[in-house]
């Protein structure tokens, strides 16, 4: 049977696979910023964060954490368990970067004091609003357990990427997360983890290492991605 | 001594008073809206918000709500408890209606499965943000007990006041609350309960008795204001 496009995002395709449990995610070089307001493309980007997230993934199931990826089947392609995805991205902020700072008048670069964790709704016509728990419950989102469950897992994926960001001179400084279930019903991380999905601050100059080269204009986009892969095959 | 001006907000003008213990609030006719990129004046409002205040202030003292309220000095005056007020307004909705139809893409009038309560960070220069759990601890505005306290008291309010206006053939959809503490360290209901900070719509016709009436061009803005001051002396 062909592959079926079943859904085409800002950053990648979800096909189908002769396998009804499992779905193939191709990256793209396209990228988006402020609610697909900016667009353009990034050069290698789709091979550079399929092998990031990769990786990371790899590094998160030796911590034990449940991952939608299968393998790596091409250059920009993964193959991943099917998933029923929550509606919710999980935004896990170390440092205070982008949006809450004009949110909330955290100052760039504040330390949290904990790991502040932040569900928003995924509704591109709504602009993907902030959500709190309140609103998980009364949109039935997520069950308490699930939530539970996932602000768990992320606390604990958040501990293994600080740390192993830390060894390659990497501030881990915010990123988002999405969770699925699998046939089965246990809730598994999927989507990507990338420089388009989180904020990396090299750790002695604080240059930025992400998409905010993009979103801003910094220049060097291609540069931070490549530099980015080499730091995780380190 | 002569009164001194404390502070003056949109509604309201805060008076020092002999003893340091009170203030006085003098509510005003001005009205704004949309973080006061709308502006006006409506007739009687200081007056009749005066008086719905109190008379609703005293309807929550009977159920053992501690409020900042002493007494009633002129037509459009409360002496009050001086407060140290918390940097934070609570919402509760039993139905939804204005921003939250918005920002999450609830229809107007959809009954929430259970009253939901929401904070927002009192600062105008960040257009009063909605805030989770995790801002109000990141930010200190309140310690994880008097948050739990303020989420009991504020539903006990919901409670009495929602049988007080069923009785009066008015559905209570959603209003606004302000904590603060006194000298002794109580959390004490402090600020107004007024068509203002309430959305009041008729039991029967679900006509807007409120602030919407002003905020969307209704008309019969005073009319609605003298009417919610008749039912609730009723």
């Amino acid at each position: 049977m062909a592959p079926e496009k079943l859904y085409e995002g800002k950053a990648k395709i979800i096909y189908s696979t002769d396998d009804p449990e499992l779905i193939s995610q191709k990256f793209k070089n396209d990228a988006t910023a402020f609610d697909g307001k900016k667009k353009g493309q990034i050069e290698h980007k789709g091979v550079r964060n399929a092998a990031i997230t990769t990786r990371l993934f790899r590094v998160l199931e030796e911590q034990g954490i449940i991952t939608q990826l299968v393998e790596q089947t091409a250059d920009d392609t993964l193959l991943c368990k099917r998933l029923e995805m929550f509606q919710v991205e999980v935004v896990v902020r170390n440092y205070a970067a982008g949006s809450i700072c004009k949110r909330l008048g955290f100052d760039e670069g504040h330390k949290m004091k904990k790991p502040m964790l932040e569900f928003f709704l995924k509704d591109d016509s709504l602009g993907d609003p902030l959500i709190t728990d309140a609103h998980i419950e009364e949109l039935e989102l997520l069950t308490r357990a699930e939530r539970d469950e996932i602000e768990q897992l992320t606390l604990k994926i958040n501990e293994t990427l600080v740390q192993f960001f830390a060894e390659r001179k990497v501030l881990l400084v915010d990123f988002k997360l999405e969770f699925g279930k699998d046939s089965e019903g246990h809730i598994v991380l999927g989507d990507e983890i990338s420089p388009d999905t989180c904020r990396f601050w090299d750790a002695d100059s604080r240059e930025k290492l992400d998409k905010d080269r993009f979103r801003r204009d910094l220049g060097g986009v291609e540069e931070a991605y490549e530099e980015m892969l080499n730091r995780v095959n380190q």
